[in-house]
């Protein structure tokens, strides 16, 4: 039986994470879930502990800790615009918080000889600019951001953690996840949820990047599937680095709206409009193809189509 | 003119830097000298202020950056040996100490608007193994002890402080520095420096390499002129990462060992014996080829020869 925390479970895919545990997941037998972040809204469930605060604070981990969990995963995180405004509270969320968790798990290691399994959330956004012209799993990471130098940081620092026997650690690089709510979560590249949600909801779209931006996209679904998966595999299977970036499609702009307009009709086009945002499409609308072979031998998977990731985007989906 | 501080003052390369700038640099007029350090040995000077204390301690920092300095040299460190052996040690110096200095110079910058140019050493260290075969300033980066992780996070977070204007800094990354004095200070190379110094001295020495180990060498002059340089150069001219390896001389066990022959004589080949240690030698005595030209392109260069190292190696030639 698992005891299993999850931190930001108020987020877009926290919330998704945790109901898809709570409904149970053969892999992952749940005795109790711990969900900590500053804002809650989850169903109350007899296996479900609602902790309300931020997991940089001492005595909120403190508190989450108090059953030594099984699994870990780790999602508290200022996202990149936000990270990029808010400088301090980004140091703060990402690394000092994600640092003091390490520790605590650490401590509790040598006093219990329990070594968690632990995935954190990195992020596609460690590759800076300017992006290469091919992406795989041996492309130098070099940030250009806050958010992405603050995730690379955690990548390197989880990796010896592992090395050390302390934390069975585990950081997929996720992609643009889809399709997020209208509201501001502080993602530049939120243009991508935005695109998918309004018009597949019947509302008009002006698009601050051209048919031609390419994206990678994977739906909120596919996030969680991978995520579980990501905690299950064993630690043994993994390369020393305890990274990779996972699968996902590879799309156009033009591509996406081709799918839209296959599954809401040809009208979909007519409710779109461009005006591209020189400060947006180089760094989230030019992405390179990528080559995730290490993700997909360890069995991760891409949403099978775009017309796939287009269902899964529907209302009630996650 | 300008006001420097020296973080690990005490050190190997930091009494040698110390002494240095006392003496006087055409390119750094000195105004003031702060030296931080637990232990100091340096000698009175009008100039140098003597902190005895530990950089990861917030009133020592408070104190050193009393009058805002244009130069930090910050050395202080926990090196690869200890920091394997006593992580929350290393962790609290490398990474928190760091971290927390940069947050105070953030904050000077806030309020004064300066943007003080900071030299922190880094190491080849940040190169994991298994080493690739040749490395250059394109090689992939994947710290595989805690000490190289640290040194890898610190050059990823530096780099985002000075895109962001608050700090302007630069990570040279150093090699084997010779000769140590024969105190353990906890740098698993230190074997390089015990060859050369103990050789040189007339003892006899026992390796824990072979003939064909293969080192990056640098001696302790031509590191203290490298740091000022990385001081001095204009921060336009650096690369984005902030980060590079030093030029220094790629040779083997056996050269050395030539050398040292050529210099104090033949006999030096009779107080040598080899006793291979397979624990140091895949680690730090099968250094690949490197191609440092970013490093060079700024001006950068290694001892001329391997002559020449072993004669600023001698007593006093710092």
């Amino acid at each position: 039986m698992t005891r299993i925390l999850v931190t930001g479970a108020g987020g877009f895919v926290g919330q998704a994470l945790v109901r898809r545990l709570l409904a149970g997941v053969d892999a992952l037998p749940l005795t109790q879930l711990v969900a900590v972040d500053l804002a809650l809204d989850l169903p109350a469930h007899p296996r479900l502990t609602q902790l309300r605060g931020s997991v940089a604070d001492d005595a909120v981990r403190a508190q989450a800790l108090a059953a030594p969990p099984d699994v870990v995963f780790h999602l508290a995180a200022i996202t990149s615009g936000q990270a990029e405004r808010e400088f301090e509270l980004g140091l703060t969320v990402n690394l000092r918080a994600t640092l003091a968790l390490f520790e605590d798990l650490r401590r509790q290691h040598a006093a219990t000889g329990r070594t968690p399994r632990l995935v954190q959330t990195s992020s596609i956004g460690v590759f800076g600019l300017p992006l290469p012209p091919h992406i795989d799993d041996a492309t130098p990471i070099v940030p250009t951001m806050s958010y992405g130098a603050h995730k690379r940081m955690l990548e390197i620092l989880l990796a010896d953690y592992s090395r050390r026997g302390w934390i069975d650690g585990r950081s997929p690089r996720l992609p643009s996840v889809v399709a997020r709510p209208g509201l501001p979560n502080g993602a530049l590249s939120a243009f991508a949820s935005d695109l998918i949600r309004e018009l597949a909801a019947g509302r008009s779209y002006e698009s601050p990047v051209d048919a031609e931006g390419t994206l990678w996209l994977l739906s909120l679904p596919a996030c969680v599937e991978a995520l579980i998966h990501a905690a299950c595999i064993d630690g043994e299977r993994l390369p020393a680095t305890r990274a990779w970036t996972l699968p996902s499609l590879h799309v156009s702009v033009a591509e996406v709206v081709a799918a839209l307009m296959r599954r809401f009709g040809v009208e979909v086009s007519q409710r779109l409009s461009y005006a591209p945002d020189p400060a947006i499409i180089p760094q989230f609308a030019r992405w390179p193809s990528v080559d995730t072979a290490l993700a997909r031998s360890l069995g991760f998977v891409p949403d099978p189509s775009l017309d796939v990731l287009i269902e899964r985007c529907l209302p009630g989906a996650a």
